[in-house]
């Protein structure tokens, strides 16, 4: 299939690159930014442009990657009858894509995409949500071809998705930030936290989380909990946080 | 050397296989209940007791890995002069050792050890603690036996390890649970988080977290924020998780 990519952040690049290396053609990218549209149109070989009246208008599918507000305002824009087109956000419904084709749909990976890291799209599940049996059948082609795991969900589902990707991620990584914060403040380094992170993410590849909690909380030792709040009494809001989960994994514990 | 284990949990099984495999010998396992202590000592092919009274006194090491409260009773009751007794408490002093012999120290993996995972205790940062140079010399022939990675530490910083261990392992495995908490209201299986929390965890062993941090929060997103609330208003307690989290990652984020 023709592909126009509306976007050049992370997710325009990992899947544009992915697109083509299942054999389909990017024929232009679309970035408000000139600079930022030849950036990524000069890794895909192909055309770029920054003005809407310039969009190509030969593509099969017009493929937008780009923040939320952006989405609203750039569809408003821009009218593609007759043509597939596809959102990847976790929490606009499909339907803000109407106003610029009869057929549309949602490509919704759940993943984080960073810059310069590779990430093996096989792995990554897909979810997709389609007007039609003519938007379905673009987004399975687009969507099998990069991965292994597609499944069609609701909206409700997508936004049930984000929410928990959220914690696993965002707030995962925030916790790690906190750690690393903590450790500087003994003068260690963050480095010495990389085997239990590693092992934390990968026994939760085979065993339900709630099966290996560990810590103070889970074996209700308040005399360790009272200890590390007193040694966080300078940080008011990892203190703040470290009750909190201390309470809710207490909460749950047998 | 010689060595008396006491106690046959998880932290006493993977560290008594770990020393035997490197040429100690592991004379005897002590714990207060016979099945426990006769449990790992068919796995370690040694002698069990559960009678104070009958530890084997003919170890140069009495190497304590029992949980908080339990080597504060444990080491009142012995008294092993001459020998190096080591503890493995994240929380308690060394000095809590000087009953029991002048020759103490403490021994702390900064590791989450579970039942049945093999861990690779070469990767694993071993820090000791020794009351004098023969107890130092016996805690470095032990850690470097097993691990790669043996540094000295003190009492303040091992408790600042300790809580920068907890939000690192056991506040992220947490989220992972509550991750897959809020997934099943919608009818998703937490298995389509597991390429996301690899990754996300994956991402920090070559770049510092506060570099890749992304999500609502980080990009001051409030109407995705104010959606995910709504979303968990019936989840009382990580509706109050999210809140500050968010709170947390917005107030460091540029």
């Amino acid at each position: 299939m023709k592909i126009v990519l509306i976007g050049s952040g992370n997710v325009a690049t990992h899947l544009g690159k992915a697109f083509q290396d299942c054999g389909h053609e990017i024929l232009q990218v679309y970035s408000r930014l000139g600079t930022n549209a030849k950036a990524l149109a000069t890794i895909l070989k192909c055309d770029a442009t920054y003005e809407i009246k310039d969009i190509n208008t030969k593509a099969d599918v017009y493929f937008i990657a780009l923040k939320d507000d952006a989405i609203e305002t750039f569809v408003k824009k821009i009218n593609f009858s007759g043509k597939v087109i596809i959102h990847t956000s976790a929490s606009l419904p499909m339907d803000i894509l109407k106003a610029s084709s009869k057929d549309f749909g949602v490509f919704y990976p759940l993943q984080s995409f960073t810059k310069n890291r590779k990430i093996n799209l096989k792995d990554v599940p897909v979810f997709i949500e389609a007007n039609n049996s003519k938007s379905k059948k673009v987004l399975l082609e687009l969507a099998k071809c990069i991965s292994d795991k597609v499944s069609e969900i609701t909206f409700d589902q997508r936004l049930t998705l984000h929410v928990a990707a959220v914690f696993a991620n965002n707030f995962t990584n925030h916790l790690y930030k906190i750690a690393g914060d903590i450790l500087k403040t003994s003068g260690l380094s963050f480095d010495v936290l990389k085997p239990l992170i590693k092992e934390t993410a990968d026994r939760v590849m085979t065993t339900d989380p709630s099966k290996v909690q560990t810590g103070p909380a889970q074996r209700k030792d308040h005399k360790t909990i009272k200890k590390h709040l007193e040694l966080l009494k300078n940080f008011h809001a990892y203190n703040n946080i470290y009750s909190i989960f201390s309470q809710s994994i207490e909460r749950q514990s047998k």
